[in-house]
């Protein structure tokens, strides 16, 4: 990277990238892996490399425009207070809102739960040129389901190879991948939850089952060791982001789509059309 | 308003309202209504004001989170050019995606093309709490369909007081609609598909069609003047905003906005839940 300002020391990519050796449990959720600057410098770091990716994003919307169908999709996973819904406002609030496509995925509806849980998923694809956002997503599917018992063992446990090759479709149709889990301590998200009961223009985000799931802290960490492990692939892989600091969190997510849509080698389409004739009849008009 | 930086001698949604007596063939699109100020307080302004805008649309989330059902659409219309995208970006830019119901309407597609034409708004209709923006509407079906006699006078004439019993069904409902006509001069317009075949990171842009629409300009006019005469109502007016000074559009639109969303007196919602019960919960948690 060639910035005016920087404190990376090696690529978000590289640093965050879940190995088989990754270890949800003993992640340092407060750290700021591969960059060594301050939240001053990585606030304005932010904003230039915000202005990066939206540059970025407008040339994959103009290559939608005239027919290409590759997109980019952010699968945002978390804890409750990791940030997600941070990571939107921040990260793709840099974007133009009409080249994002974004999803949300509470509690599946009755109609949602009569179709195979990949269903809304689908429903939900970024079309081509677009960037789509999926807070929460089919993991879900293997992490509240799991943890909950919502359905039985061998059904959940057939989900992780389904997914892994469910993703891999999407990239033989174009679709990058970039799955990124916000690690948050247990520390952290006590204080969290502490703001959110101390600020009234914070209890709307308070939820009473926010703290049953907390006390099943252990058997998330469990689920989620599980999805890096069984889903971590070569083409669809895991970050892991330690979400502690939320400045950290929001600029290593930003490099990472930076990463996903300069891979696509992308340049301005060319005209379709006969530039000096459209000149004229445009003079002419 | 109390700001700390204004050029407003009169607000926006009182200059800009369409009267009897508006004719849009005498719009001045390169005025600036109500605001004496120049581009640089313009630009400074919409600054500010984008992040009021901000701030009233994240009341309007947290409340659709709690089960309001109201929301706000935001209906842009105007010529090629006028800037309906560059409004989305800039104005709609300002506020967290999460919260934003974006959708686009060109030509219908086949299936489209085999149901009622309001089927494709329907299901496109923001999600209570959400700010909705259509960039084009069900108005192109009096609009591009009049000009071009996509079917009989008798079918696009009885569809005037369809639409205006449509959007009463959508006010009804908790929808405020912010009709918004993007008025852009001739010449402005040229300028602006000039600059298109100039530069090669806009022929993306560009369309053969757009001269052959503009060859058709009066007959647009009346199609829009017909809008106007026909369907601005005391529940959804229209207001015609011109925007051969895109930094004025920019900022008359998030006044626009605001000014919706004043309206609707909101407040963040209390606690759902016993406040003490649940932060003792937490500390021991």
């Amino acid at each position: 990277m060639a910035t005016e300002i920087n404190g990376w020391t090696a690529p978000a990519r590289e640093v965050l990238r879940v190995t088989t050796s990754t270890r949800i449990a003993e992640v340092d959720a407060g750290a700021t892996p591969g960059f060594d600057g301050d939240k001053q410098l990585g606030s304005a770091l932010l904003e230039e490399r915000g202005a990066r990716l939206s540059a970025l994003q407008e040339l994959l919307y103009a290559n939608g425009r005239i027919g290409d169908h590759r997109s980019v999709l952010l699968v945002l996973q978390g804890m409750d207070t990791a940030g997600k819904g941070g990571i939107v406002r921040h990260v793709i609030g840099h974007v133009d809102p009409q080249g994002v496509d974004h999803a949300a995925f509470g509690s599946p509806t009755e109609e949602e739960l009569r179709h195979h849980y990949l269903w809304r998923i689908e429903k939900a694809l970024p079309r081509g040129g677009q960037l789509g956002v999926f807070d929460r997503s089919h993991y879900e599917d293997v992490l509240v389901v799991r943890v909950h018992e919502l359905v039985p063992a061998d059904v959940w446990g057939a989900r992780y190879q389904e997914i892994v090759d469910f993703e891999d479709r999407l990239v033989d149709t174009g679709t990058t991948v970039v799955k990124v889990l916000l690690a948050v301590s247990k520390e952290e998200q006590k204080r969290r939850l502490a703001q959110r009961l101390r600020r009234p223009d914070k209890y709307w985000k308070y939820d009473r089952r926010d703290l049953d799931e907390r006390a099943l802290w252990p058997d998330y960490e469990q689920a989620y060791q599980a999805v890096l492990d069984r889903t971590s692939t070569e083409r669809a892989p895991w970050f892991v982001v330690p979400c502690d600091r939320k400045w950290y969190a929001r600029l290593a997510v930003t490099e990472l789509l930076i990463d996903a849509l300069e891979g696509l080698e992308l340049s301005w389409p060319p005209a379709h059309f006969d530039v000096e004739a459209e000149r004229l009849r445009l003079e002419r008009s």
